[in-house]
Order: C-alpha cells, then structure tokens, then sequence
C-alpha cells in the first residue's frame, strides 16, 4: 500500500472500516495492541471475556448490525463484543423482515438507523454496499462483509490470530485454499499478508482463482512478486507464489539472481493454511471438484508446522477429524474475534484514551488516489454487474465514481464501491469532442486538464455520444489494436 | 375530540397507546415537554443520546416489541429509546418464526409476554390489532403500526418535528400527500393536526382520497370545515381543506362570511408539506399514477417556506435530490423519534417524577364514548374485511363492540377495535321483536332501553332472526328510503 | 431414576440441562428453591420482575439463544429472565438467516457461539440435537426443546406451577391430554411426575398415545405401575393408570391385592389437567379427530379441584372460556417461566453461593448408564428418522453411541441422543465372529468382553459383515424365534 498520500485527519472525521485498506499498518497494530490489552485483563486461557464493571469502556454507546444476508458467526461476535464493552446492541438480521422489504434503499436506511446507533455493522449480497453506506451514514461503518468484496474484520481476526501463534504477522508464508475468487475473506486477508510482507501460496479450486483486479493489486500496488516453478515429481505443481518483502529496504535483498530467491522461498515451511468454503450461494453449478484439506493433506513435510485456519462456516472442505490435531486453530480464531472486535469497536468510537482511531496519526486511507465522478447521465459504469452500483433501489444514491490508479504505464478506472478495475475503456475529450486508446491521458497533474475527460466502455459508446477518434494521437494505432485484443 | 366525556383515572390503571385519540391535547404537550428535557440534557445537534449513567431511568425495565409485519425503523427507534433510558430490550421481529406461526392468538401472545415485558410495542396487519392485544395485556400496549388503521408514535414524533420547526403545533397548514387511504401515518396525523387546529390540504394519489369514516371523524368529531374551491387556471385544483380552529372560542371567528375565511386559508403558505410512500403492500394493482414530490413541485411559491416531511421509508415518491434542500426534514423527524419514544416509554411506566400518563390529570380517552357490545352470536360485524375482529386465530377473542356515535342527527356503530363505521344498518328490539330504520333509538339516555336494542347489517338479517317492520315508526319511510339509497 | 450410579463431580464440569432426567430430584428441588427466593424478593403479585440493582448476579454474563424452529414463548422468557439478573442476550432467532442456511454443522455453530456466550440455549427440530450440542460446547447448554424427544425447562415450569399450587409436586394425580406421541413437554413431564410419585392418567388424542420408549420407561426406570380398567357406563373408559409410589420405601403399600389399589388411584380427584396442543407441525394429516378441554369436559365431578394447565401455545384444544375458570393455570405457569429459568440460569453459572448445580452434591446423571461406541462404519444405528444422527450436516460428529439399558431380563440400546430405544437387535462377537439374538450378553460385567461384541439391526447386516450364527447358543431358538415376532 502506498502510503505517501496520506494526511493526518482532523478528528472530527468519522472513521469507517469498508477495505481493510482503509487501516494503515500502525493502525492495525494498535488494534491488537488494545484486543491484546482486553486478553491480559482477562488472563482467561478459555477465552471468556467477563469484564469487570470498571472496564466497561462503552456503557452509553449503542451498536446496529444491519444485515441483508445471512449470518450467525460475525453479528453474534460483533454483539458479544458490544455487550462485553458495556454497551448496547439493536439487531437487524433478516432483509425479509426489514424496510428493505418495502423497498428503502440503503443509503436511507443508514441515515436513519445512524440516528438509533452510535455504529453500524452492515452485511449485504452486493459489492461496495459498505462503502455506500459510509459515504451516507454520520457514524461509523464497520463492513460486515460486502458480496465478494471484503470482509476486513475477518482479516483483523487471522492477522491477530497469526500473531498470537507466530509472535509476529510479518514475513509469514501462507497457502490459501479454495474459492479464492468469491471469497471476500480472501480478497482482505491477501491484501493485509501482502502489507505485512509475505509469502501467499494459492492452492484454488479450478475455475475460482484469484480474480484479475486481486492479483493486480498484489503486484502493482502492494509490491508482490510473482515466482513460479515447474512441479517436481511427486510434489503438487507450484504455479505461483505471490512474495511480497516486508519493508522497502528489504528489497534489496531480493534483487540478486532469482533463482536464490525463489529457492529461499519454496523451501520455507507453511506458517498456516487458510482453507476456505465453497460458496454456494454464489456458484450457480451445485458440483464442483473442490480442494479437501484433511490428514492426508497435512501429512506433507511442509505442512508439519502450518497452523490450520478457516474462518467458519465449514461445509465439507476441512476434515472434522483435524479438530483434534493441535495445528487446527480455526475455533482459536473464531474465539479472538471478540476481543478483536472490542478493540476495534472502542477504537472507532474513541474510547480508547490516546489511542483513537480517529485521531491516529496516519488515518484512513481516505483519498488516497484521486477521485474521478463521472456524469451518471453518460459514459461508463462500473463493469462488476454484483457491484451496488447497479442496485435499483440505490439508483439516486450512488455516482459513477472511480479512483484513478496509475501502474505500469497506463491508467484504470477502480470502482470507488466495489474497487472492480476497469483496463480497457475509451477515453474521450469534451472540450475537443475527441476520443482516444490512451489511457495515461488520465495522469496529467492538469487538473483543468483532467475535468474535460469523460471515459466510455466502448468505441461505439463514444461514438455514439457524438464524440470522433482524436487524429494524429500518440500511441493511438497501437493503444486500438491493443484495446481491441481484450 | 370532545373531551367532555373525561374523567380523572385511577393511579393503577393500565395506560395504552392504541390511537392517537387516546391521548388528551394536554398529554401529547407532556410527551413533548419530556422529549424536550431530553435533547436539552444531551445538548448535541448531532441527535446523539449518550444518557448519562444518573439519567437512567429505566435500568430495571424490559420493552418486547412483537412485530407481525417488516419493519426496522419503528422497531429500531423503539428500540435505542429503550436502551437509552437504560432498560433492556427482548424482540420478535418475524412472524414466520413466532408462535404465531403456530397459530397461536395475538389475545394469548400479549397475555403471555406481558410476564416477561414491562411494555409491549405491537406492530400487525390487520386493523385494531393493537387495541385487541390492550384489551388482554396487563402491562401497557404502544400501537407500532395496525393495518391502515392508526401508527399514533409517528404521529407525535411528526407532531414534535413541527413543534421544534414552527414553535407551535397550532393552526400549522400541511399539505399530505399519496396514499391517504392505506397510510396509517395519515390517519393518526390529520386527527391530531385537526385537534390542535390546522389547515389540511390533501394531494391524494388517483383513489387514495381519506377514507370515508376519516373524513368524517375529521368534519363530525374534529370540528374540521371543508373549504373547495373552483381550480384557477395554472394552478392544482383545490378539492377540498379540512380547517379546523384551535380553540373552540376562535370558532366564533369563523363565523363571518365564508367567503374571507377561504381567502384567509388559501392565501397562507403552506407549513409542511407531508409525503406519504405508495403502500405496494396493501394494493393489489402495481402500476398507480402516484404523485412525485420533487424540486419542481416544490418550486411553487406557497411552498417556499415548507418543511418537506415523510415518515419514510420512501420509495420513489420524494426525490432524493431534495436531501441537500433546507427544506428537507425528514431525517430530522426520523432522528426525533428517539426521544419522543424516549418520553413516551418512560411516561408509561410512570417514571417521570410528577408526570405519568398514568396519573395525568385527564387521562386517556377511555371509554369516551359509549360502548356497545352485540351478542356476537347474531347481528351486525365490523364491515371492515381486514378488523382484526375477522382473524380466525382472534374469533374466540374478539368482541362485537362498538362505540356509540351521535352525529348530525344520526347514530352510527364505530368498532371498537378498527374504529371503522358502519353508519347504514337496521336497529332491532329485542323486547318488542321489530325493527327499524331510525338510528337515533340508539341516542336513548335510558339504559335499559338501551340494552333491549340489537343491529343488523340488513333488514333481511333482521327477518330472518325473526323480527317485524316497526308499525308507524316516526321517520320510519325516509329513514328506510335513505338506507336503501345506501 | 436410579440413582445409584451417580457419583460426585468436581466443580470443573460444565454442566447442562438436555432431559429432565440430567437433573436429580434433589437438584430440582434446588432450582425450585433459588426460584421461590425470586419470587419473594420481588413480593408482587403481578409477577413482575424489577429486580434491584443490588440483586443483578450476573452483570458480566451473555446468554445465546440459538433457535432453529420457531419460537417466541421460550425464546422471550429465557431472554427475560437473563436480563432480569442482570445479565445480556444474543439472539439467533431464524435458521434462514443463521450460518446454518449455510450448511454450518450445529457442533461447529455452538463451538463458535460458546465463544461469544457464557450460556446456550438450543432449539431445534431435531430428537436429541441439544445433547449433540452439550457435546461439543464448552459453556452449559440448556435444552428449549428438540424435536419430539423433550423440553425440561418447560417442565420445570410446569412443576414449579403445580409446587405453587399444590404445595407439593409429590403423589400428585394428573390427567395429560392430546398429543402425547409427538408433545416433548410431556415426554419431559412425565418423567419428572413419575420420579416424584405420581398418578398419570393418559388421555391421548387416536394414535397420538405415548411413544413405547416413553411407556417403557415409566414402567420399568421409574418404577409406574400399570393399572387398567374396563369403562364403566357414562364414563370414559380408563386405558391405564400410571402409578408410581414416592419413595421406594411407599412400594410396600402398594404390595397389597393389586384391586384395593386400584379403587384408591381411581376414586382419587385429578389434580391437574395438562393439555398439549396439536402439533400440526409433527403431522402430515391435516385434519385428525383431537379431544377439546371445555366446561363441558370440567363438569365432571373427577375434576373439581383440576388446575387447568398448557404449555402454551393452544390452537383451539383448549376452550377460551375456561381462561376466566379459577381452574385455570396456564397463564400463570407461563409466568413462572421467568423466575424458573432464572433461577436455573443462575444456578449454572455458578451464581448462588453454596447453591451452584457445578457443585451440587449429587450432580447430573451423567454417565449414569454404561455407554457403548458403536464404529461408524458398520453395525447397527439409531433406528429413530428423526434422530440428529441422521442429519446429514451432523455426519462427521455424531458418534453410534448408546446407553446399555438392561431390563427385565434383557438389554437394550438406547441412542444416547435422541433416546430412543431398540430392543431387538442382533449381538456379534468381533473375536469369534458369530452372532446370537441373546441381547443379556451385553450385560457381562467383564469390560473386555463387552468391548468384543457389536450390535446389528438385522441378522442379514450380521452376515453380510461376515458373521455367522453363534451355535448351540444357550436360549437360541426361542430368541431367534422372539425377534422374528418383532
């Protein structure tokens, strides 16, 4: 992650957690700082949280979950973590049962519930829904997990789960098992191993890769390498391993022949396997050959000290029979989400003398890449048709709204909801009526410049809004062709 | 409302909230003095109500609100009030996973929850659910909405909203918009309006005009004067203004030519403007032609200083680009809801040191009129096909009560749940064995005579339990010419 | 009960409620008395429950509910009773919006859960779900009713009503009504009414009589005896009596000639009439022939002093006219459900000095019967449709598991879920690998020899798994010849 762009935040901000992007690596430190502050106080081996009458930081504060989609696990765990701070909860937990049901677009709902709740937690089936509901609400927003986007406080939970068995979350090697692409756990959780340095194995099931934009941003944007090696006998192939070092100045160490490097990298035992489930709900073919982690699987010399991790629910791709194995940890990180959620909870409400996330030195990556709100009566849209955006009740509410992200000489349009890329689009001038294939059109630091742009998904779309292909471009027969080839 | 008929309560009394009628003018200022106390403590525009640990003053109470119908922000509300007097909070959102769904009667249900609940807050579909579960519940009932028939707490925290705008609730002029006929909001509203003295302008939706028995409880019990005018050219047609004096002793003022009282009311700008949601739920047909409140309606120069209300959710019929205009008010009056509850809930339960509803000098309405109990083997029912009277699972619990309505030289049967009228029906002696069609027998100070009477929905109802046409009744011919009329 | 098995358990276990039967006499009699200092604390006759702030024992504790059938009455009563200690709640309310929906295995969900609660309460549709759940949790986790197989607090609220009422819940003549085959309050209730000595007259609705485990069990663990006679005229005809003497010591008043026995059973007046409901729910014919307790059915001189008791909710079985009865208890047995479940709240966690069932002297059956690990793999099942065992999601954490059972000559299996029984079954002998239909092997004293034998359903599984008939077996033939009659 790039943090140059970053600027302290006044304190009156409210802070939200949508990405778990939009926490600097300080801040997630300090989170667990304070959940490991919570599991002193308790010095509870069981894991029971009964905090004193005196440590209940948030005894006036009331917490909303509002869920459009199914769950037990994180709603009760955000719940029990409000109650165990003192506080309050009121409960939103089936969309059929809700104002939703009589067609309140979230936006609105948000900006009333936000007068119940001093915080919301909200789950939804759609993409970028979070982030949706933060731009509207006037307290805090937690993303409870949003359709295949992110699901951040799942993230916090591993990475404080990693740490607590591994002393550190840096430098960890990682393999991640199954639906990588519809996992929004997945999508946070490589993000934040990647900050932290790291080496990520993923061992997907066919068809349910990492998607493009995820394996973009692990390079491009968080620096990760792609190694890759042909399969030795007897040994699974090893089509990539994303190795991401954990300060810049450690990549020094990575730039002699790549051959040691990746030797020093495969060699490295697992640190823990991250198994996910096959989400049903959004595969429409009921059968799938999918990757089972059992003994056998764990027998493997690499695995002998690799902590199993799931986030729950399980449905057949994590053997029962490991329950007993003393690598499982999967209930141990199931547990930590209290605490964790305390912290993160207090934190965003400011009840954590000196230590507010609100206040914290860095902030929130808020505007970090430069905004582009694109007219919503033409143009592009956002191409993820799962993404809020497309939403009809949230119609009015959300714009055409994308960050600019400059990597590898051009530029795409990220989603600002469902941070979906778009790579191939039609850049067109409205001053000029012009369009073009260039992209990097978009990085001038000619702000004027800059607002007489307007994208298109298509050259037919250009064309048809009146706009002429820009003669004598630059790159232009080759910015086509390639355009073309996508 | 004619508050004639009042007396003092007893302290030990168990106070409902069914209808917005329940309460006198001088409780629903009470409610408003309390909810003010509130905001004045918290000192915090952001409407945050973070109570002080002293300002508890419900720590041992518990509020159940059984909802038979979606909802979340009634629910909510009611809710965070709760929490934010420091009680506690138990919640059946969902029919399909009550007993209900066992097909247990709402009569059992609040008999029942009564024991693990201090106040129930009751949301149903069907009309006079709420006064039915006030009937069998001995611990206060709050009607969260019944049917079409009243939603009494959106109505104070309307009532409130407009205090904190205008100043006052008195002699405002509001103009409501949409579904008048489905929306409970409505109903509950435009009597109080009308009780404190108001001018009316109603902008109904293609056949959603005010009920029949609304309008004429607005023009009989209400003391409204229906004002039309002809349509000038350019400008809506005015169908009709329900103008009703503050104070009875202003009514002289109205005593002048008719002519200047109209110019007196038209010319007025309008104070609130009051949009209701298209109620897809109670209508059959999906495609109505429904009114849009929108910048251009509201461009009209008699709205130019009017609040924008809606009790949301909305659903199409207030654009959202009205959000950023200062007119814009219904947020704020979702926000109110809190301590309006806040005041309601702890007034109940008589915590509010000098100040119980319980033990207000007037009391509720109870009984304000005389009630009617029909042997419920024979004679008339409720007319309404959604009273709750007509519930199967209700029919060992329900009675055949009505109240005794004298107006414009008739009687008329309002039930006593729904509060429906049936104004067309045969009024039987049971001594005697004939009938009649004079309904003003029922007018009788002379009990006993009184209890000889039964009613009939037919006069062959009425022969075919055995009774004869009254020989030589006075008014016996025009009065059977005007009911066959009906 | 045989009690004599029990032995005193150290502090550390976690104790549950799943049957009435895991609780001894003495501890019911513990619960009942920490409910009575309840009730005389709060001094009110109106059941309400304001406890002080000074008597809020469990400040710091979380209670889940984790509904997976509907529910309001026991979900909210448990809920009430956890806030008026002081306590806090978290609600799952709806399996279609719980992981679950999912596919989650309730041995993962209470795994999880337990995590975020200090208590469980478990309903679910199917027999023997809470004890699958007590297995894996680490909390306590209390039974609100699963499948057809029981509903202890129900009838620990049921016997505390009779406790209240009659001043004792020993020798107590009741008459049980409807359902009897498909109601878990009875099966539960029956039990608890036979270990205190009881008279138990069944009057079930056609093929709704007590299941034949149920039978077996009153009459051959709890010590009822059978008393039957033929209808005399203008009298229903009694099938059977169940009578159970209270104390052992009592037998020898009933050793007498069995007729002077009888007369004093029969002439005895019904204490209490329990009526259950229709289980629609349980039944896939709509429309059955079900006995209706009326004023009519009351009218019999047998049941002049009856309390009329329900467990609620009543679908019509029961007459609303007899709420006004003095006879009539149910609702006040519903309000007892609060204090109860208080009280056994309160004692689970250990919050009554000196009180806690943790300590208590005696402790919970458990391990009261020998249990037998069926493998997995082959041998015979429960044979119960209903049983967690068959739930598919549960495969990997069921075990074949059953209690030794050995009565009346022979041994049976009893799922150590569900509780159902099987009584013929056909013993293998994994050493000498024959098989025999004599069940009494099982009843060796000699562990080794016991751990040799396997059961099966049929003699044809028994072959198939390559066993063959045990020769010149000792009671071979008339063994064979008994099953086959099966």
């Amino acid at each position: 992650m790039p943090e140059r762009n970053m600027t302290p935040q006044s304190k009156t901000v409210t802070r939200h957690l949508v990405s778990i992007n939009d926490l600097t690596n300080n801040e997630i430190e300090c989170v667990f700082e304070v959940a490991q502050s919570f599991l002193n106080e308790l010095g509870d081996r069981r894991l029971k949280y009964r905090i004193g009458r005196g440590k209940r930081v948030a005894p006036d504060s009331i917490l909303a979950t509002l869920f459009f989609e199914p769950s037990t696990r994180t709603r009760l765990s955000f719940e029990s973590a409000m109650l165990r701070l003192g506080g309050s909860i009121i409960t939103s937990a089936d969309p059929a049962t809700s104002s939703a049901a009589k067609g309140e677009s979230l936006a609105d709902s948000v900006r009333v519930v936000g007068n119940y709740a001093d915080l919301l937690v909200i789950r939804h089936p759609r993409d970028g829904a979070a982030r949706l509901a933060a731009e509207y609400a006037k307290v805090p927003v937690i993303n409870g997990g949003d359709g295949s986007h992110e699901h951040p406080t799942q993230t916090l939970c591993d990475l404080f789960t990693l740490r607590q068995k591994h002393k550190s979350i840096r430098n960890l090697k990682v393999a991640i098992s199954g639906d990588l692409k519809g996992s929004r756990t997945i999508h946070s959780f490589v993000y934040a191993l990647a900050r932290f340095g790291a080496t990520i194995e993923p061992l997907p099931a066919p068809g349910m890769e990492l998607p493009p934009h995820v394996d973009r941003r692990l390079r491009e944007e968080f620096r990760s390498k792609i190694v890759t090696r042909a399969a030795e006998e007897g040994e699974a192939p090893i089509d990539a391993l994303y190795v991401t070092a954990d300060e810049p100045h450690q990549q020094s160490l990575f730039s002699g022949p790549e051959i040691d490097y990746e030797r020093v990298m495969i060699e490295k035992k697992i640190d823990a396997v991250y198994v996910t489930r096959f989400q049903k709900e959004r595969w429409s073919e009921k059968e799938v050959p999918y990757p089972k982690i059992d003994a056998a699987f764990l027998r493997d010399a690499k695995y002998s000290e690799a902590s199993v991790m799931h986030p729950l629910p399980r449905v057949g791709e994590l053997d029962a029979a490991i329950d007993s194995d003393n690598r499982a940890l999967y209930f141990q990180q199931a547990a930590y989400g209290v605490p964790v959620r305390m912290a993160l909870i207090s934190l965003l409400l400011g009840l954590q003398p000196g230590k507010s996330l609100r206040s914290y030195e860095t902030g929130f990556h808020k505007d970090r890449l430069p905004l582009y709100n694109q007219p919503k009566s033409s143009g592009i849209r956002c191409g993820n048709p799962n993404c809020i955006v497309h939403e009809p009740s949230e119609s009015q509410y959300v714009r055409n709204r994308f960050h600019l992200v400059r990597v590898a000489g051009q530029c795409l349009l990220r989603c600002a909801y469902c941070e979906a890329d778009r790579d191939k689009f039609v850049t067109a001038n409205r001053r000029h009526m012009w369009y073009s294939f260039d992209t990097t059109l978009w990085s001038t630091d000619d702000e004027h410049a800059q607002k007489e742009l307007l994208a298109f998904a298509t050259e037919d779309d250009a064309r048809k809004a009146g706009f002429h292909l820009r003669k004598n471009a630059p790159h232009g027969a080759a910015a086509r062709k390639a355009h073309a080839a996508s």
